[in-house]
């Protein structure tokens, strides 16, 4: 089943929206057995909309399409297909009572005419409800082909697309599925896992289904294995044996699967083992906190954290590392690391504390180049210690920073 | 002069990548007087690559791509152009020897033998130098069209898009340019902003040219005005009257311009005036300091912060806030914001101390609702307090939350 997905709304082709819901949908299809060929952004005009949907059902099966359902003038999509498709808008009087019911729970009796459109059907038609707006979706069948239409507000897409969207597509869907399994490393070089892949697993580098791909990416090495099968069931068969080859080849290098962050993988080992973190950085300037705090629930297990700025060493020693620690290494050294990571650990009473320093620029600090950085992870009496040195761009550098520290954290975890 | 954008890659057909190089050319063009029609994505196809380019050339009259110029087999955009220009792609020695240069300069002498095709030029095509990588563009002439192909990763194809590109399209763009300028304010609602443009300017929103646009945004309301005219000298003559006029109007509530974000407005003013500045904030979990330490130079003005997290009030405590506030007010309150604002500045010996708590869910602390938060500014012997009430999204609160800190700051400073 060939598929592309039309984006709708002017403020894509100026440049003030990423086109975030194409890189959603797209994500989504490889597994229903859907093959996205082409993607477009089309501004909100009937004519150039309605090109493109005509376009559309001529090469596609299916078209995806999000935007352009809102009920002002600039909201064409409806108007665009059924311009395509030679048909007439109705307005049901089903959906007008539902659109005023969700006007009244808000505390309204006043619909604006103007939201009438978004209670009208063309005959080929139907509804996908929407729970989230007041802009249904429509599910167009015409000629053999279908036509999706979605909302533009992610949140609204995506809920549609959980709950409406894809229970459909696995009625009409029934090519052939992919699916992936991506396996996150670290402590391997690109070409040593490729290295120990070939010597031990044969060439299954070069094998097309299931096939095996390394991709280097800022939070480490992935294995990524895509099967091509009749349905998910045996393309989990074509996957198992391989994954179950690479894990039990560099298990120890594996830190996470398919979508998941370092600090998601922390966070569960944390909350498993009943263990509490504190933190105490200084160049990744709050990254690190930041990361482990955007997961819900991080509230059950980390208690704090503090950012020292600047390279003044007065500010180490308030924050409770020794002064002799700055006086005779600095605060560009492991040393310091590990200090920031046991006055965490003591100031905010946690199990675990975090220390990480470092330079990430422009000028060196202490006479240490841009790129150094000094993690240190405390756990009972030991200070674990991981220094590195990565290429000098700001960004970088404080992004590996904080994912280091929380896959070293992870993998120390694992061990108790 | 129209324009359209093929962004190409399997990877973001299957949705692993999301099309920011789309965004970023697009928002460079309405300057320039280019109008954007189309965006595309295609796959590593050389079929449906070369379909896109005919199609394009149709349409068109000027293409920009990204992607497709790296060295492997799967990089066709080079030969998806020549195929639909009937052209043949011919070795150039002085590419090659630069080429050759950039590997001698990274301290290898092999170049392997799949980047030659970089080193290639069809007859029609002239090279755009990219100093960041090895993967020049191309700038093709034919047929009174234009095809601009730019490297895929974001720092080489902003790199070539400000130094090479731009120069070129402003000697070939020969249409009316539209110029925006943006004013982000605080503190009035989208209609009571609506309400003040129409008394006190007259119909300016319902006028064609400069056209004043007003939205919502994460941080705070802003006011557009779009300009078009055929130089951009004419368009600012347009533009500065209305702008003048909403400067009088509603100056005081402006925090900042265009692409300013709140964190560089008021480090833009910490640096003017000498000041320094501390965090402590709980609800916000880190993105306050984030925020913050993202600005290059922040380590100028910026001490350094502490997170507290959890609802531990022993945590603030600890953290320098009076025990006796704890008890008599709670964690979530405006008294114990501005107490984390002076502890902050004092324990980290900066001139200005925020302090942020609140409830981000998904349950209520102290009874207080999910959405409570205070803020507050320690600065000289006043404590300034900000008291607010969001909607229930733990993202959105956070959110929310650091950008008012920040806008609140620039405001205060701004007055000294």
């Amino acid at each position: 089943m060939k598929a592309e997905i039309i984006s709708i709304g002017t403020e894509l082709l100026m440049g003030e929206l990423t086109d975030t819901n194409a890189t959603f949908i797209a994500s989504r299809l490889p597994p229903l057995g859907i093959q996205l060929q082409w993607v477009s952004h089309v501004g909100d005009n009937l004519d150039m909309l309605a090109e493109a949907f005509t376009r559309g059902l001529n090469r596609s099966d299916i078209i995806f399409t999000s935007g352009g359902l809102g009920p002002t003038q600039d909201d064409l999509t409806r108007e665009a297909i059924a311009k395509a498709l030679g048909e007439e808008m109705v307005v049901q009087d089903d959906l007008l009572e539902q659109l005023r019911g969700y006007f009244r729970q808000r505390g309204t009796d006043n619909m604006p005419s103007t939201n009438i459109k978004q209670a009208t059907l063309i005959p080929s038609a139907r509804t996908i409800p929407n729970r989230r707006g007041t802009a249904p979706g429509w599910w167009v069948e015409s000629g053999g082909k279908i036509v999706v239409t979605m909302p533009g507000p992610p949140s609204e897409l995506q809920g549609i697309w959980e709950e409406e969207v894809v229970p459909r597509l696995q009625q009409v869907a029934r090519g052939e599925i992919i699916l992936t399994r991506s396996l996150k490393t670290t402590g391997l070089s690109e070409g040593g896992l490729d290295e120990m892949i070939s010597r031990h697993l044969g060439p299954v580098m070069r094998q097309e289904n299931p096939n095996l791909g390394i991709y280097a990416k800022a939070d480490g090495i992935h294995l990524r294995i895509i099967a091509r099968a009749p349905d998910e069931e045996a393309a989990r068969r074509l996957i198992q044996p391989l994954e179950q080859g690479l894990v039990s080849l560099v298990g120890p290098y594996i830190w996470g699967y398919d979508d998941e962050t370092p600090e998601q993988a922390a966070g569960l080992l944390l909350t498993q083992k009943h263990l509490t973190l504190a933190t105490m950085e200084s160049c990744t300037g709050g990254l690190l906190i930041n990361s482990i705090t955007e997961v819900p629930g991080s509230e059950g297990y980390f208690k704090g954290g503090i950012v020292i700025y600047g390279s003044d060493g007065s500010a180490w020693i308030r924050n409770g590392v020794p002064s002799a620690i700055i006086e005779d290494h600095g605060i560009i050294s492991q040393e310091a690391a590990g200090a920031m990571a046991q006055a965490a650990r003591e100031q905010l009473k946690a199990d675990i504390g975090i220390g990480v320093t470092g330079v990430t620029g422009p000028q060196r600090i202490e006479g240490k180049p841009v790129g150094t950085v000094h993690i240190a992870i405390a756990l009972d009496k030991t200070v674990n210690q991981f220094p590195s040195r990565w290429p000098p761009r700001r960004v970088t550098i404080r992004r590996r920073a904080a994912s280091t520290a929380l896959i070293e954290l992870r993998r120390l975890l694992n061990t108790l």
